[in-house]
């Protein structure tokens, strides 16, 4: 605990919260009070301090993660295995259960069963929505869900969520815009989700036909948050303190005529940074594709790389919380 | 050592038993004596106390382990891996060969002796009988055998036997029934033939087309054994003490309406169960298909998520004895 | 540092040396000096003297190398996984990124960016030529090339030179014989220049279409080397200190015939290890597919295993040296 790299003062955490995630699955954004945020942060926090000072601990020394992938994401998995690493545990990597008892027809409970035998705790990446679920209804052993299908994506929202703290100190009186294809993009519901505990305004920029769905919307509402919808970044970009860029795919567009004619208006360039706040931040889930422009990398309101470090850390908080070590 | 779980005591173990493993192969079942059986499911035993207590050791710190797998199997590779990362010591995951040298042409004494440079033991899982004893031939380091071909898979077998010997608490005088393909089904052979050293009586129980291989039934036969054979689970499902169940493939039937007309006597269901002893264990090799009916796995007998752990345990007991360390 | 295993006083490293390598990349085999590679084969003669003695250290104790290939190379990769792991770090590895966020269109630098926030050195092969300069531009983590399509493999050339220094205790006044396909080996052409910093005589074994392209001829004749070629093994037998054989490859002939003609000419047998001198050594970048013999493996000339170990070593010292640990 104690307080961020931005001195703010991490308060009112009483002890036993410590506990409250021991042998907890995370397996979506849905389930965390902001207490429980508060303090998965303030861990995340402690951890980059580890890292930065010495490296890694030795406080998993002896667990083992399983690193159960059932679709590929070289990112998502060296970051969990980088967080498992660097708190002194160990790793069974299982990448390609394309080629495995999976393809012997063994059934998802099954495979966690198995895998909670060797591991004292699984991640699980799995196409299927849901799939984390029934994998946390069936183990013993905590599951941390690393996306399930069009589904949830609990730790990329956390990570989301800690880099806008981190990098501007507070997550309340913020306006966040999120652009791009926010009708498919998980990580932008589960972060759009989280937002709803905060003092957040929120504004989704993208063409019509990629809208955020309305049961996120309506689930903002109710939280009592502001919520706008434009279909160009630069209606927002002067204003949001936060700009949360994820791909609008060519492929979404029956009629490529349209995609011709919105792309532009979801394309990050300098000289669209040259209209936005000084203090700000510029966020992207990665991978990108053409979206933000290279020359905006250096700029140091781009945050996208320093949000990569963060998923580092908040997943050693994830680790450590639910093995009863943080 | 010390004395089993169970409270069995392993006695009469002279010290230098404890170095008739340092730098051995593990190839086939064929080559256990009996003590060396009590040997390696004393250590199996400690390991377990350790992993209970305290996650792993420091054992095989600064050793590593080469999983070399040249077909994909999730549940055994995931073992030796856990296993090793328990005892301390590190992998190198070779999961993926035929994207390697091998693609390339390279021997499989050459891959192994480069193998060896790096590392201070090798398991290896290949398509191919014989394949084990061939690599056993060429290396200096000691061979662990993960299966070749339809041939061995000792581990597989010791650890059923471990199993039987853990929720039982012997290996004498029990009444062991192995049930479904029992023709292609190597853990069944393997089990079978280390049971052929303990009194213990065996039933075959499958199709016609599947029964074991005369060979097996042989060495049973030579050590004394008495060996029944049937076509049905509920002949035997009252006297076994242990039922071992594999899968019957659809594909091994040219007349699928034989399948039809069988497939039924070889899937334990809760009704099954209710006609079975008290005390007995009801065993798989995993993963299943169907022939263990979802509604068992609570009951207390049904052991194959126990057999899975114990397989662990028994990796782990033989790394730290071919690498001297048990 | 200290003495080699052949007694050879390694003398004259400056402490400072020790600093030259912190935080540098790897990528060419042009980048070293001539006490460069004294310095980096005196630590990997410690690091072999540790792994004999213990097996590992703690050096990198706390630090991730993530091990990114394009392409794969059990070889290669095994042996950084190995060196990383006997330093006692931790490996994140990346090896089937054609199932990655490239194959959804992310740019190398990219990837590169976002693997340091994760780890602290990164080891990359890659398919293209110049990959590795790519990533070192955009890294600020120490990048070491693992070979970039048919561009460089310096630590390849630095474990050749390596097992030459080691097995015949110097590296001047030597006469060197490569022998084989010299147009397409990258191995060849790294140890070339390699070999030109010493007062080495080269003798080029091959097919005349498969002759060491004018560049590399030209950097050894620059450097003031002597420089024969010829087509036969037989001519350079009883004359070199060093054989060093590569494949001759059916596939890079139009005419057949010519193939066949000339293939025997680069085929070691023990018949031809009798014409070479006692103290030599006989050594290949492996894997081999028939161009040593196997009855040549138990010559003690035949380095080649060794060689395979030495990659071991010297992977070591190039970890430890980049991340200022040497």
């Amino acid at each position: 605990m104690g307080s961020t790299p931005n001195g703010i003062k991490i308060v009112g955490l009483a002890p036993e919260l410590n506990h409250s995630f021991y042998g907890r699955d995370i397996i979506s954004v849905g389930q965390f009070s902001r207490p429980d945020l508060t303090y998965i942060m303030g861990v995340a926090d402690e951890m980059r301090s580890v890292v930065r000072r010495v490296g890694a601990t030795d406080l998993l020394k002896g667990h083992i993660l399983a690193n159960l992938f059932y679709e590929p994401s070289t990112r998502t998995s060296s970051s969990f295995i980088a967080a498992m690493e660097r708190l002194g545990g160990s790793v069974i990597p299982i990448h390609g259960v394309q080629y495995s008892s999976v393809s012997k027809g063994e059934s998802l409970p099954d495979t966690i069963r198995t895998l909670e035998c060797y591991a004292d705790v699984i991640v699980l990446r799995h196409p299927e929505v849901g799939a984390s679920e029934v994998a946390a209804r069936y183990a013993t052993k905590p599951i941390i869900s690393a996306g399930d299908g069009v589904g949830e994506h609990p730790t990329q929202g956390l990570l989301d969520l800690y880099t806008i703290y981190h990098e501007l100190g507070t997550l309340d009186g913020l306006h966040v815009a999120m652009v791009g294809d926010l009708k498919h993009g998980r990580t932008v519901h589960s972060l759009a989700r989280l937002l709803r505990l905060y003092d957040a305004r929120l504004t989704f920029v993208s063409p019509e036909i990629l809208r955020l769905p309305e049961d996120v919307k309506r689930e903002l509402a109710a939280a009592g948050r502001i919520v706008t919808e434009t279909d160009k970044v630069e209606d927002v970009i002067a204003a949001a303190d936060v700009i949360y860029v994820t791909r609008v795919q060519k492929e979404r567009f029956a009629d490529l005529d349209e995609y011709e004619a919105v792309k532009d208006y979801y394309v990050i360039t300098p000289k669209i940074m040259a209209r936005a706040k000084e203090h700000m931040v510029l966020m992207h889930p990665l991978p990108r594709v053409g979206e933000i422009h290279a020359d905006v990398d250096n700029d140091p309101r781009a945050a996208y790389f320093r949000q990569m470090e963060n998923g580092m850390y908040i997943r050693m908080a994830l680790l450590a919380a639910v093995l009863g070590k943080a």
